[in-house]
């Protein structure tokens, strides 16, 4: 029986994995993305005390630190695939063991939201890509879009635009809106083109991959823009299925409410990070409910024993 | 006329700062104790992303991270001596001069607090001290005693017994309780007894300074203690006074009462970080509330323009 079963292995779970140990909790760590999903950002700049480093090297920086603590914490790369609440405690299947927990950290994080027009499952993964800095280099001089105009789509930009030809910002509305730093970027890169008030309708293509995008109004005297990728950052979804099957309660986003305390509606369940429903989602403000979760649970463990 | 004012220079200060210069706020940042007060504490090993570091090395990170955007962000090493709300705005005494906000982030820490006994007057600064890191190194191979039970006393106690021959640990209930690496290092230490279930009734001493202090209890079979140095950690006040005097709502230990967007009762007025009432202060989570406090500043200017 563990103290705690954090589930998600992003810096969220991290940081509350490094508390979890220094408060002496026995806990497992599980994930499926080791260091999650700020490993697919280059450029961090907005982690205070870190002026500047890569998502992977602040989630390395994370994990290194909860593996201080590893006398008190077992980590394993592995998803949980159902969860259940017994009497006082939770039980997780994860592949063919059972493992109980006095207490959750639910940390699972976010998905990315699809873009659902024709032409995107046939072309996803050939043409069709969610991930800038993963798949970005595979556009070496070729002509690129992404669709949407938050700061991630922004950065996104940049980093094609590390390798593309001709990078296009495709946003629904009049003004993108990224962090001032990343607009004076984009403002200054010469590669990067914004097509604003825009939507795609279909994505076309043919058996070498994406060819082009039909917007609904036009662009330079058409309505079909050639291109040889086509990149999505319309958001996220919270990755709160499990814990909505135990009854955790959810907003309209689907986004677990919590409390200042990190907990959520039920007694032991805590939620921390992407998943949860904080207006302003930053890796520092994750971190930081990831550790009033940890916390959280150290009480409830000590207030429930003997 | 800023944006925002900044008050306190602590970590949760520069975390805000630093967001705001990335939002493209005109900040200033005031506060009479650059770093704050985690700088009087050597060992931070809590703050997620650094294993260890000293907490002057923690605030120099934050503080030169802020510095990144020093183009937004004017530092002035100063108290603001009185605070007034006008119209949509506000006004800050500072020396003398009178500086406009749009907004305020009010991040002004804590004091200690006093150990209110007969002696504790007369002898402060003279063998009654509440900096450890700051004063113990004056007690090379004296007796010194840590008055109180918490983390920080536990961790004064740690940097008291690298100079002292013997350190005391007086706490007035059963037993102390640090974070549990620290409670481990207190067992391991030959030089540090605690004695627990005991008060401080007063503190002696002559011309030189500390000679004694009397407890409320026998302890080797004398009510009197012999000590050269008195420390205290027995809490902080939080330094909420200039917030009230605008009629910014507190609780009833004096912290400001926040919501989950670090915003107080009043439109405009942000605060964070040790003064307000989160129940589990901690480095990351003043940070945390720093960084929200910046990004609701934000979204106030932003909403209030033109």
């Amino acid at each position: 029986m563990y103290d705690t079963l954090i589930i998600g292995a992003g810096v969220t779970g991290y940081g509350a994995a490094m508390y979890a140990g220094r408060l002496g909790l026995k806990a497992l760590l599980v994930g499926e993305l080791p260091g999650g999903t700020i490993t697919m950002t280059d450029r961090v700049e907005n982690y205070p005390g870190f002026s500047k480093l890569t998502g992977q090297e602040l989630a390395d920086n994370l994990r290194k630190h909860a593996e201080d603590y590893k006398e008190f914490i077992d980590f394993r790369d592995d998803r949980v695939a159902s969860l259940e609440r017994k009497d006082n405690h939770f039980i997780a299947e994860i592949g063919k063991e059972k493992i109980e927990a006095k207490t959750v950290i639910f940390a699972t994080g976010t998905k990315w939201r699809e873009l659902r027009v024709p032409g995107h499952d046939e072309f996803k993964n050939k043409g069709v890509h969610y991930c800038a800095l993963c798949d970005g280099f595979f556009y070496r001089n070729k002509d690129v879009a992404i669709v949407g105009g938050s700061d991630s789509a922004a950065k996104d930009a940049l980093v094609l635009a590390e390798h593309a030809k001709k990078v296009y910002i495709i946003y629904r509305k009049e003004k993108i809106r990224p962090e001032p730093p990343n607009m004076k970027r984009i403002e200054k890169n010469g590669k990067i083109e914004i097509i604003n008030n825009a939507n795609v309708l279909e994505i076309k293509g043919d058996k070498s991959g994406v060819t082009s995008v039909m917007l609904d109004r036009d662009f330079n005297g058409s309505k079909e823009l050639r291109l040889d990728g086509l990149f999505i950052a319309i958001g996220h979804i919270a990755l709160s299925e499990l814990a909505k099957s135990i009854g955790v309660e959810l907003n309209e986003k689907g986004e677990i409410k919590i409390n200042r305390k990190s907990e959520t509606n039920i007694p032991g369940f805590f939620a921390a990070g992407d998943v949860v429903d904080t207006h302003f989602k930053q890796a520092i403000t994750g971190v930081a409910e990831g550790v009033l979760a940890a916390y959280g649970a150290y009480e409830y463990v000590k207030n429930n024993e003997g």
